[in-house]
């Protein structure tokens, strides 16, 4: 039988080192003598269902191994949910058919917990049509949301952007709060947990430091207890630093962001609790205030990424190849912690089975008592992930990036209609 | 008669380059035989007249190098301006005052254009007083708004910080906008010019890149045009990013930030220009957005300053300790362009009475003809101040920052009630 192919797909919100993913895939991929070739889906899975399949093997060295710098996904990612198989198996015969049409062998799929899901599912699917293939999930996501693995690539680096900004712009803050802004709003991103929120207290070198305030998805919303908090830190420093989770809401569960309010034009007003925030603390104390929203910004701060965050995405991916050459079938990657002194750490697996649809919340014990900071545990969790700078190569004063060509293959099979969803 | 003393003021907004300034000034000052002491003023100029005066001789050397890797104004800075003389003297006097007892003989304001101003106006009082002291204004700025200097220091770093964002940013919706993401709107700093916005224009390396508009304060908003470029970009590259000045405003001067609409509180709502123009694209086109409130962010994110930038603003400081020792005063260092091939720089003056409260603005050849770009003169001109990557040390995963003592020195005079305002 010829040497099978790898068919590689992004899932989800991309993170900066997502692409240092592929890149282990492609580099382990292409040292191996019994792995044919190595093909990435266009826009994720998408791709696959639609037998948009670029050939990687057009690509140079060169420019696979910049992918070790090219924040964003290179082969596009997407936001698509397979539709159930129990109840509708016409997606999956789909994708049976495009592994077939082009002898894919190893199917890898590089997201979060919801893209676990589905790459389990394949692996179930395709083994009960009794079509040989091994399904590899990879994790990513900015959020360190999966569970099983101690952390997760792409968290890393955007903690180490959070932590840094919180530090310089509170000493930004810091310089002027006597004249003018005694209260500064940053808005991290973390929906349901508040891992990336955490990660702004490592800011926090000595007693006083910023951030004075974090709002975790995990910690209900109380104003009163927030507003006094603000006080007493203005009072104390002279000003307040706050880093605000997207995810912050009050006890019934209700997103700050969501006001319900509607602008001149009736629209609902726009997202942003940062502004909320700013709102509530300014009509009870009247303060001067700024807000930051950083968004996409943190999650493609490639210019400031964490070395060791670097080092596990790339490993995950070399780990995709190690393991289908093992044998192994619908495993995902972990990282392991190991019980050294100094942190290190070692590659791992888990069963997708295991994994799939399942969140890791900030336990209780890595926030502070009064929910508003974090705790020492916490912080000897985080640091070694912010470990190092993993500096991009500049060249004009601008990082350089990846080019990739992204030739599609001929198509073999018809057009593919999606579900309406 | 003993060697006199500075007295160094920082005012206004912070760069994350102005402490670089104060080590220019500090290294320099301490190297002469002729010169005292340096005093820094304790938040600006309300430390001058409030006699709240750090001596800065307790501080190591070790420490004031590392203001060469500090955002923000490490002595404190503030908004605040002082009355006219013409009409009231009482604070002129009173700075006097505080000269004099403190044996002050070379004052320098580091600053902005209104600052300028201000210290024009204290050189012009102590001259009519008689009172012999050399005033020398020191230009920072993230706006780049300063005349007659080529660039101003400050400028360069938030420039880099800028395109390198957009870049990062626009790879990132890149890849999501298939099914995610179409349009992504980072606002930036720039009330009346728009350098800022323009410098994201040099993260467009190749035609297509993002950003794909720029709103500037200079160009009258022209919705029309705006819906129009947005629906074409997005038609033909799949997706757009927008990069929206916060003065962005339409053809009556009237800034888009400034809704008029009010929240659930009746609260006037909170500006942000980005949200408004995702709003007014959505509701025009559909298309789904993200966006972005860099905020104090791009201008304290030392972490990945202009080399060029950090030189100059070093030297702007330096050049202020050599500009008194040649007997100047009322005078402002700038930066000249030599008419060399490669870019190079050297150090220049201008007096105070010329630069006082003037502001430079983006001429509009620097602006493509649709208003919404910049032109291949612009991008000459700007590339230049974003060369070089000033890496700060880090300790820790974070970056290391100057830690400074701060002591006051014992006030010899009676207190001084500020003047309401």
């Amino acid at each position: 039988m010829k040497n099978r192919n790898v068919l590689y797909a992004q899932s989800g919100g991309v993170t900066s080192v997502i692409n240092a993913t592929a890149a282990g895939v492609l580099e382990a991929g292409r040292k191996s003598k019994r792995i044919g070739k190595i093909f990435a889906a266009k826009n994720g899975i998408l791709g696959a269902l639609n037998e948009e399949i670029i050939d990687t093997s057009f690509e140079s060295d060169k420019e696979i191994s910049r992918l070790k710098h090219t924040p964003g996904g290179v082969f596009g990612s997407c936001r698509y949910k397979l539709q159930d198989p129990s109840s509708n198996q016409r997606e999956y015969k789909r994708l049976l058919d495009v592994f077939v049409a082009h002898n894919i062998g190893y199917f890898f799929y590089n997201g979060g917990g919801d893209s676990q899901d589905t790459v389990n599912k394949i692996a179930n699917f395709t083994k009960d049509m009794g079509f040989p293939i091994q399904c590899i999930g990879i994790p990513k996501t900015v959020d360190n949301d999966i569970p099983f693995t101690d952390n997760c690539p792409g968290f890393g680096s955007v903690a180490k952007y959070i932590a840094i900004s919180t530090k310089e712009a509170g000493l930004d803050v810091a310089s002027m709060a006597e004249t003018s802004t005694k209260v500064f709003i940053l808005e991290v991103m973390g929906r349901h947990a508040g891992w990336i929120a955490a990660a702004a207290g490592l800011a926090q070198e000595k007693e006083g430091d910023p951030p004075h305030l974090i709002l975790f998805p995990e910690i209900a919303f109380n104003k009163k207890k927030m507003i006094s908090k603000v006080r007493a830190t203005v009072k104390k420093h002279g000003y307040c630093v706050l880093v605000v989770s997207e995810g912050a809401r009050d006890s019934k569960g209700k997103f700050l962001a969501d006001t319900g309010t509607k602008d001149a034009f009736g629209h609902k007003q726009l997202g942003g609790v940062a502004p909320q925030i700013a709102l509530i603390i300014n009509s009870s104390l009247g303060y001067k205030y700024h807000w930051a929203v950083s968004d996409y910004l943190q999650r493609s701060a490639r210019h400031i990424a964490s070395q060791t965050d670097l080092e596990q995405a790339y490993s995950v991916g070399k780990s995709a190849i190690d393991f289908v050459l093992k044998g192994e079938n619908a495993v995902m990657p972990i990282i392991k912690r190991k019980k050294t002194k100094k942190y290190s750490w070692e590659i791992d697996k888990v069963a997708l089975s295991k994994v799939a649809n399942k969140e890791k919340k900030m336990p209780r014990s890595y926030i502070t008592k009064d929910g508003f900071g974090i705790t020492e545990s916490c912080k000897k969790y985080l640091r070694p992930l912010i470990q190092g700078e993993a500096y991009p190569p500049y060249r004009n004063g601008m990082p350089v990036t990846a080019n990739l060509k992204n030739k599609l293959l001929k198509k073999k099979l018809k057009g593919f209609k999606l579900p309406k969803k």
